[in-house]
């Protein structure tokens, strides 16, 4: 069987390269939405998707969109899909890896003239990072249908509106609603991306099947106590804000810990002021993360750690404010999807590990017009948004063989 | 008795008014060692202890230095002290008070044509603060001959030395060394101060006699874990670099609140890397500054807060780096001049409170060549190094009657 599959692994690697080669800088990888290097990207794989024999087009919102016909013409698709945008100072297989895979996978069926009972269609989406503008998902969301046309107002850093970026790009902020697609279009999306963590390296597989993309909520936190001399104010007539606010991450830490059933939660920003070493701490600002494998453990959870906090603060009697910033509902994977992933990671010779996905992807969006998976590939240290991110060719091959086996025996929901 | 003092507190206020309108900038108070300010300020006071009878000089390091004979020519003197400068955006009472009651007292004295068996003298330090060259004590460290020669290669942060500040401020370098004085010709150092805390206050007392001048010990740490994403690293997997932080920022606080023997630990400045909201922390670092009554409590204290945080940093798999950054050692006051203090205070009315300074003072330098005490003076909500600092002018009258007892009562050491 697997004589029939020649290695895909090193065009992908070599295409990774190359799509690489196109950053804004040239010691950093940076891409982001509506740039010229948006553009080059996609021209690059437009020529990737002919060649691969997908008819193809860019959308109205700047995705690439490509389509292998199955045999009977017309019919629905099984949706392939993952970004090509970045963060700032990036890695260069978040994203493109689910990309290029897809296409190095319908590229081989192309080749060996295989059409499958169904259409088969790749989505680069534009944007999921949020880079620019500070709105995620933008691609997703105007083919799920669900673009916020707010977003137009958004700017950039140089003061550059959403609207007139499209209008310079090319394209016609008016007709985003014309990039959306009907649920009875497709089958199922399916997107293969690097894990983003270290649980499959920790469990020295290659390959893992996603269970769900979790919900995450994020808390702006302020405590203000009352700054003073380190020297002159006892300690039992302290408001020390940063004490208040340390004691509220340990919290937070030893709730998640606690929890057992996939809880994370994150303080990735502290700040006290007025931040001299020798004067308390009047006032401290912090966020929380919190994610979950589903929305009322994550909601129970916010409602725990938030809590806690308040009575941290009203012990030690300072002023509390918390603001809820972001709030992404969670978007399971369906059991029907996962069980062929399952079976393709099995045939394969890898022992099947599901594992939930604490970073959000396309399917979030997606998932309000059709059921969706995801198949996780390992990354090195589960380092990513980071240049040093990194996967090893042989899992790249490895990845590419499990996707095109689902492909190959895909069989829509009955 | 008290008829024969007319009140010296509102001379004090108007004269603490006045010195105060000479700062850098109009909105916010700011006077910095060798600028025009410090020479302002420098003959706004030359005029003052003239008219209190004292004979008067500018000093090689930019101090004022008032005498006033006692019934004997040529006699060591009491010698009363603070500074004149300031922080900056400062309170205009933290230094000035202390010089401008001792004037007020030797003016009452003059006026009264009372001589003394000693001679007074008054020295308005230059610099206490260290605001402009980041060396403190640089007046008194001068009058008691530890002035460090290094400290005139430091820069103020427009790149001028402290040398060449010396030089255009019209003052020597070479020649600092004159502005030592001998042990022989001191019988002790007394200076009035704020206390820059909240203590008197919540005693309903106006003045307090001192202990000691805390030392203190500054802790520059650094823990270093692993940065990560805050959706993808399982809690178990985390070498979270700000949970560790915030334990022991915990920690030390814990530590200092279960003394009970005057001990004050803060962490007054953290900072955390990356910050992001969605990134777990890789890289803290945190200021701790600890002072207590003596210099075994303190370097007890500072052994005790470093094991447990090394403990901390052992068991959360962190690497861990305590610099040493700042040190001041002890000045215990001496309890003869204690003693008299706390009988000039009874005398006044008041029952006696004997507090620790948590705060650095020029008694710290003036004990390398005489016995030191201080007297506190009540301010409002403790705060200090603040435009908000306030005395009251009935608690500026009170330590102004207070130091002229000691002064009047003042018996030298047997």
């Amino acid at each position: 069987m697997q004589a029939e599959r020649p290695g895909l692994g090193d065009e992908i690697v070599r295409r990774i390269d190359a799509l690489a080669a196109i950053s804004e800088t040239p010691d950093h990888l940076t891409r982001v939405f509506l740039s010229k290097e948006h553009r080059a990207a996609a021209e690059l794989l437009v020529g990737w998707m002919q060649q691969a024999g997908m008819l193809v087009r860019i959308d109205a919102i700047g995705n690439v969109c490509g389509r292998y016909e199955g045999l009977e013409p017309g019919a629905p698709c099984l949706m392939l899909g993952s970004h090509y945008d970045t963060v700032r100072d990036a890695g260069k297989w978040d994203g493109p890896l689910g990309v290029i895979t897809a296409i190095a996978c319908i590229g081989g069926l192309h080749r060996r003239g295989i059409r499958l009972p169904f259409a088969i269609e790749i989505v680069a989406f534009a944007d999921e990072e949020g880079t620019r503008f500070a709105s995620t998902l933008l691609g997703s969301r105007a083919v799920a249908g669900t673009f916020v046309d707010g977003a137009l107002t958004g700017r950039d850093r140089d003061g550059i509106t959403m609207r007139d970026a499209m209008v310079a790009f090319g394209l016609d902020p008016d007709r985003i609603g014309s990039a959306a697609r009907r649920p009875d279009e497709l089958l199922a999306y399916l997107e293969l991306h690097i894990e983003q963590g270290p649980v499959l390296e920790a469990e020295a597989l290659p390959v893992g099947v996603v269970t769900v993309i979790a919900g995450a909520t994020r808390l702006a936190v302020t405590l203000r106590g009352i700054a003073g001399h380190a020297g002159t104010v006892p300690m039992a007539m302290r408001r020390d804000a940063l004490t208040g606010a340390a004691e509220c991450v340990v919290a937070v830490e030893r709730l998640c810990r606690g929890d057992g059933g996939g809880l994370v939660g994150t303080v990735g920003i502290i700040n006290a002021a007025p931040g001299a070493g020798n004067v308390i701490p009047g006032l401290v600002s912090f966020t929380v993360d919190i994610r979950a494998p589903t929305d009322a453990h994550r909601k129970a959870a916010v409602a725990g750690i938030t809590a806690e906090i308040e009575r941290i603060a009203k012990a030690r009697g300072l002023d509390l404010t918390i603001d809820l910033t972001h709030e992404n509902r969670t978007a399971p994977c369906a059991m029907w999807l996962q069980e062929q992933i399952a079976d393709a990671i099995s045939a394969e010779g890898y022992r099947v590990l599901a594992l939930p996905s604490g970073a959000g992807h396309d399917g979030m969006a997606m998932i309000d017009i059709a059921d969706i998976a995801m198949l996780f590939v390992r990354c090195r240290d589960g380092i990513s948004h980071n240049p040093a991110e990194h996967v090893e060719p042989a899992d790249v091959e490895a990845g590419a063989r499990v996707l095109l086996r689902v492909i190959e025996n895909f069989k829509p929901k009955a």
